[in-house]
């Protein structure tokens, strides 16, 4: 059995610890002679794994205790309609800068049942986005419901690293493709979200770390199961939560802990990302970089060769070394390298010399 | 390793082979050089367990051409919220059957967001259910945007055996606890949703199957990740999916297909509840079965001893013996025995033979 070298966008390279810990345990947790999956989520057994990702989560991202850590199903996705239903009244309006694909989508799910206007967007035809807005660049709504943004564009390989000013208007974001893969002082925020399944194990579960005080202010006139209260009363248990997931993402974070923590992941991601951006600087006439400097993404890492049939031999090439996951989303084609916590320094060393030695 | 005999009511007993291939398949799936988590939703090597999962769930449930098989988060609770969402019109009303906590749940969470209505319900006192509604008790409105029922309680042990004819309104199924685990016939209802924790596999995946046109019907001035049309245009790949679940449900399915079916695993039921119900009723001074015979369950057998501190010793000395997952839901206490798919019949025969030499 060989592992590959993988740079999958998401779902994504798991460490392998996580994995052989999941395993070795798959027919017997813990002496009790069955699966995590096959007990009750509100036993004792389980519970304990389920509090230990509550609490690893809030050490590992230095959460404030006037936060709230929520374990959510339905990916980022669900909430781009869960947010606007919970945060904004019925004649309010939300604010969303755009930088990306899902920025977008997020926006279009919430004008989509009332008022959202777009405070910023860096989009240029063809559905392509080169560049994160200025936090100057945006015009805000001073009533605005909330102010929406996603910290790190996964298609278009872009990242926001300094983070607007939104005065007494919540600044929510989605954090999907970066998250615990850089440093984020969660008190710039009232609520951060991720899906899962790049940074913090497999998909399936949505993290939300919201301000206590946000969530109370929240809607009561909506569904019950899709107010943050009632998983945040519940301890995310207020209806049965995919129990293999919350392990999985467990053994992630135990595993991102023992490392040494964000900080850690922090450093070695931006060690990763400068070893490859300055490969494919190297070589300017055969590696393209669209995105500009100043926006560039430490986690996912985007570039064209010359042609598409460049591109596509250079994957099928690099593929058949064990370089997997290296295609580009149809919207800017090219290759992608996504680098999350799990991808070892060691495969994008790898990487780095494919790219560096390749004859097209 | 001593797997144990697990009665628990869900998250639940899953195939050991299902659990053995997973064990194996962990680090590197189908040769890949990684695990069915680490890849993308959208790749052709995921794809085909997606699709086998989907062919399976209509191969053994005989699904009907015009009817759509889903893939959904949130478990049955979103369901409570999503279907008056879909199906209800602003000023129209649905109706339940409440025979059960969860139909109640079902019934509150519609009755929060607009008009609902009993159509009928078996509640006693303390919130207990000792029956399910005969299909002549129940006062259905011929308006209803549709009727709501649940086909197994989990916590009292009771299932409806027959269905009501509703005419032209829509009947809806939660068939949590016993799809698969009976025979169903998918064409008397409109929408059929289980979680999959019981009979399917592990938790954090919501089967839904549903008339095509009732899909085409439903609200399109709701978000669209909570239309059913937007998953079912996608083949339940709007979003990322949780891929890991899909693959242990798809492991279960491929299990339960090889024994024989639901065809073999309603008769298997059958057989497992018919030797616990009847070793419980030799022994009328020791056991008691608060359950009216005709609405007993197959799936969820519940029975109390003359004290609580009898029943909790009773349950003690089964754990110690291996016998796990026996302890009732707190409304009714005493103990419950939850006979899944994956529950074999040496299980049964072994808590049998317990309970029929228990001294307490």
């Amino acid at each position: 059995m060989t592992r590959v070298h993988n740079f999958n966008p998401g779902p994504a390279a798991i460490p392998l610890p996580a994995l052989e810990r999941a395993r070795d345990e798959m027919l017997d947790f813990a002496g009790t002679g069955m699966s995590i999956m096959e007990m009750s989520h509100r036993g004792k057994v389980y519970d304990a794994v389920h509090q230990e990702a509550l609490d690893l989560v809030r050490r590992l991202m230095q959460v404030p205790e006037h936060y709230d850590i929520l374990f959510l199903q339905g990916g980022a996705t669900q909430q781009f309609a869960q947010i606007p239903l919970n945060f904004r009244g019925p004649e309010q309006s939300a604010d969303y800068i755009v930088a990306g694909a899902f920025g977008k989508k997020a926006f279009k799910e919430a004008a989509h049942t009332g008022k959202a206007r777009m405070a910023a967007t860096t989009e240029a035809s063809g559905s392509k986005f080169f560049r994160v807005p200025e936090p100057r660049e945006c015009e805000f709504d001073p009533s605005a419901a909330y102010v929406h943004m996603t910290s790190n564009n996964t298609i278009m390989g872009t990242e926001s690293r300094v983070f607007p000013d939104t005065g007494t208007v919540p600044l929510i974001v989605d954090a999907s493709s970066d998250i615990m893969g850089v440093e984020l002082d969660v008190s710039k925020f009232a609520l951060i979200y991720a899906g899962a399944q790049k940074n913090l194990g497999p998909s399936g579960i949505t993290l939300v770390i919201a301000q206590r005080e946000l969530i109370d202010r929240g809607r009561a006139d909506i569904p019950f199961i899709w107010q943050y209260r009632t998983q945040r009363d519940e301890r995310s248990l207020a209806n049965t939560v995919p129990t293999f997931g919350i392990y999985m993402l467990r053994n992630t974070l135990a595993w991102l802990e023992e490392r040494g923590g964000v900080a850690w992941a922090a450093a070695e991601n931006q060690k990763k990302a400068a070893l490859l951006y300055s490969t494919l600087e190297k070589r300017p006439d055969l590696y393209q970089l669209s995105v500009e400097p100043g926006s560039r993404s430490v986690m996912n890492v985007v570039w064209n060769l010359p042609t598409e049939e460049m591109s596509t031999e250079c994957i099928k090439r690099a593929t058949a070394l064990g370089l997997v996951g290296l295609k580009g989303h149809r919207v800017v084609g090219g290759l992608r390298a996504s680098l999350y916590n799990a991808v070892s320094i060691e495969s994008v060393r790898a990487l780095a010399d494919f790219l560096e030695a390749y004859e097209p």
